[in-house]
């Protein structure tokens, strides 16, 4: 449907029809074609690539930054609510996905099979796998299983718990149609697992980290979400409830951001992980799982980003700024560049700028940190392309802020600020350019961002009272569909065959009262979001 | 052999016979048994765990945070010199390892081999492998031909060079006799590869690797090493040229803490990395590449721990310290923890404590970061738990400083510091314990270690001139043993088969001037560290 969020003024209007020839080449238009759009916009900023083996990607530096950034957000997120890292093996035996039934349901069918642990040399000069294994060797969709195991071995009584434990790693899940970042058969993510005494605790955990998953997604990607619970039929299989937080793309579908599952009893019955309470006696640990994964940075792409390309929220982005000098003659490089270097040594500090120096002597980008904690960094273009070729560059990369000088500006004392979400362009006195201005800046980008894609989200929420007023708005990609619903498994597989839609989540805040379930008309107090979904 | 380099006063003396009694418990003494000892250390400090998987180890918490930290550094010193990030395929084609005729007797033998894409029901309710794959798929156990086949797709002219690329990621070797960190199937690693346009260029990049992970052992984990340059048959197969640095750990063997490899063209030619050049003629592209793994963590155990556990460098301390209460009776409570919390709130800042108080409401073991960019915490220990566990429970763990109040303490206003490296008990007004107090102690006792740890390495690296002397010297683990010696595999083949030394390195750091081979007589201008090696 290729919705529009943005009333931008083109950045590259001024360098007239070789930049229109050179964006024409590389990012179709959303509402010419959405999902053609997605992927030119994640191969003109070189974020992943397709791999010699079918359905993994490449996570290019771009691509990888972005993971690394949100990584480092989470993990601070994760430890201030008291949880700490691990690291579980990548293999699992294959007898661990039998021991609870409804997990083998969900994952027996998709995974990676290590049979062998070698290879030999055959007769022409070939290779073939050698050494059968007794016990076939599973590469882990989910860590469950093997988390289940050992929290056995580890809790004892009461006193062990609560066991909160998170890991980042890679997980496969054998995919037919893969699409980059959003589904491929290997993918990074990270999985908690926590243990506890009660359920009370496990159920406060399990929300405690949806919100942590809510706050992160609204305060660090700018993404705003809705938070609920999954029906019977979208849950996890093997676990009690699982919640989850719903984003909206710019082509009106839905797109499940993180889930947080209370697995009730159902693994440390499985795994026997068993303590003795307070009260002397052998209870059964109630766990929890959690996980968000590189399809984050899917989301991201299609909250943000526009027709020139990718947009990252000046938070996250890892280059925060691009310092470009701009000049046309030769005698007009040094002057340029030496008015570069002063704005740098402003931004980031003369010792970061000279540490950087002897560090990548000879590098045509220099990139110096902006900020000793956050890991962003800023960085002087000293390349010596065309300035059009330096637009796109750092356009298509979604690069927050760009910084050009040109001689005229040296004379002034001055440079020209671009701001990458909304094309502003504001004219910046050098000596204004202090590193509490580049703080601001993030600040008042950052809501910026979030309140556009918060516009865009309750515009694109409807509400219906009927089904026919149901099916039609999923079959226009509306967006969210509100509506009374009763839960049914039944209802909400005829609903998912004729629309595609699915409830995305009986979402927390409710409008409270009642109303007809619009597929059943029974009575019910329950609202709910349908949505097409990624 | 037991060497023991300290002569600490064991801090735990003043808890007398409980104390020493539990001690006897859990680990033994370097002395009595070395190999024992260092599993005893990882087992009471919970650094890991074996697993339900043959060869593959969990990495517990105090043991992964070691790791986690060790990874924030690396990576800085990375970036710092212009690197980026990217993740690559776990899977491997098989036909990949065939392209590179040394790379594949390097690795084809001990590589685990996924043949099926899921698994399917048997009539016994059992599971069995479905989906055999055309071509098998083997999980890496490094990644220099997956980065081969994409950088062909990369590297197009000179202008796309260098490529500076490193990756975190988990990679496996299957191995008959494993031991914790040292030598598991899968392990954890980062893996740099770079590309350039000159063999210079090249080996320039391989030798700045080199010293940053010199640096980095030297500065991080005050652990010394030796940096040189392998032997022929100790260098990596597929290098030109393979350099390391070397490290000495307690029982008188070495440790290989890190290698660069200059690639030469050896890779290019196999996967068709050409670009056009600067003269407008094709050129193979010169690669290296460079990796250190979780075995730097079985390097930092045995360079600093004692006979009492662990001990972690302050740089590095992922707890940094331990804020703990001791009291006998009830009503001393109170007043003993509202110090504790004065003194938490002096170190780490009272706003960041109470962030903590509010995110881990009702934990026994608060923590609270120290500094907002080094993710260093202090923990504040409000268990129910006898004075002498705790002691147990912070020494073992390798916490470099615990702050210890009783009532006495508060009423005169102080508290007692104890250095777990030296086993130092300093009595401290909680007006002086500041942060800047704080980061002066880390600064003393990282500088103290490293001290210690590098006369320990000086005092065990002998010289020898005559073949019977080397052969008793590696007999008698005496360390690092220098000498002349003309290199040879020969010579190098019989020397492991007889004393199971081998040339750990040709150090850079050379006397000058030549001397005879001990082994062949012949005149030599090299002299040799031989040592038997982990």
């Amino acid at each position: 449907m290729g919705a529009s969020p943005s009333d931008r003024v083109g950045g590259g209007a001024c360098w007239g029809v070789e930049a229109a020839a050179l964006m024409a080449r590389n990012i179709v238009t959303r509402s010419s074609n959405y999902n053609e759009w997605y992927l030119d916009v994640i191969k003109a900023a070189q974020m992943a690539d397709y791999s010699p083996v079918k359905g993994c990607m490449v996570i290019r530096p771009t691509g990888y930054a972005v993971w690394e950034a949100m990584q480092r957000d989470l993990d601070r997120r994760f430890k201030e609510t008291g949880h700490v890292n691990a690291y579980f093996p990548l293999l699992i035996p294959m007898s661990f996905l039998q021991k609870e039934a409804d997990h083998v349901e969900g994952f027996a069918m998709e995974v990676a099979v290590v049979t062998h642990s070698g290879l030999e040399k055959t007769a022409d000069g070939g290779l073939r796998p050698k050494g059968e294994l007794a016990e076939p060797l599973l590469i882990r969709p989910t860590s469950e299983t093997l988390f289940g195991a050992m929290y056995s071995q580890w809790v004892q009584s009461y006193r062990d718990l609560p066991l909160l434990i998170n890991q980042w790693a890679n997980v496969m899940r054998w995919e037919m149609r893969t699409r980059l970042f959003l589904r491929t058969a290997e993918f990074l993510w990270q999985e908690g697992h926590t243990a506890h005494e009660t359920y009370q605790e496990a159920q406060d955990e399990t929300l405690r980290m949806l919100d942590v998953y809510a706050e992160f997604a609204e305060e660090f990607l700018a993404v705003p979400v809705v938070k609920g619970r999954k029906t019977a039929s979208e849950k996890f299989p093997g676990a009690d409830t699982t919640y989850c937080i719903e984003a909206l793309m710019q082509d009106g579908k839905a797109l499940q951001a993180g889930t947080s599952h209370n697995l009730g009893t159902n693994f440390s019955k499985a795994f026997d992980i068993k303590f003795l309470g307070r009260d002397n006696q052998q209870h059964l640990a109630v766990t929890t799982s959690w996980g968000v994964s590189t399809r984050l940075i899917g989301a991201l792409i299609m909250t943000h980003s526009d027709d020139e390309g990718l947009v990252l929220p000046p938070r996250l982005a890892p280059t925060l700024g691009a310092v470009v000098p701009i000049y046309r003659k030769e005698e007009e490089k040094a002057g340029v560049v030496d008015f570069c270097r002063k704005l740098m040594a402003q931004l980031c500090g003369a010792e970061r700028l000279a540490s950087a120096d002897a560090r990548q002597a000879g590098r045509e980008l220099l990139s110096v940190f902006s900020d000793a904690s956050s890991n962003q960094a800023v960085v002087l273009d000293l390349r010596d392309d065309r300035p059009v070729e330096k637009h796109f560059y750092w356009e298509q990369r979604g690069v927050p802020f760009r910084f050009e000088i040109g001689p005229r500006d040296v004379e002034k004392g001055s440079f020209v600020l671009k701001i990458r979400y909304s094309g502003e362009k504001r004219f910046v006195n050098l000596s204004e350019a202090t590193p509490e201005w580049l703080a601001g800046l993030v600040v008042e980008v950052q809501k910026a961002m979030l309140a556009r894609a918060t516009d865009f989200r309750d515009s694109h929420t409807v509400e219906v009272s009927s089904y026919d007023e149901l099916r039609q708005a999923l079959q226009e990609r509306r967006g969210f569909v509100r509506c009374w619903f009763k839960e049914s498994a039944e209802a909400e597989a005829k609903i998912k065959e004729e629309t595609k839609g699915t409830v995305r989540c009986v979402p927390f805040a409710q409008a409270g009262g009642s109303g007809k379930c619009v597929f059943s008309g029974e009575e019910t107090s329950e609202q709910v979001l349908f949505s097409v979904a990624y």
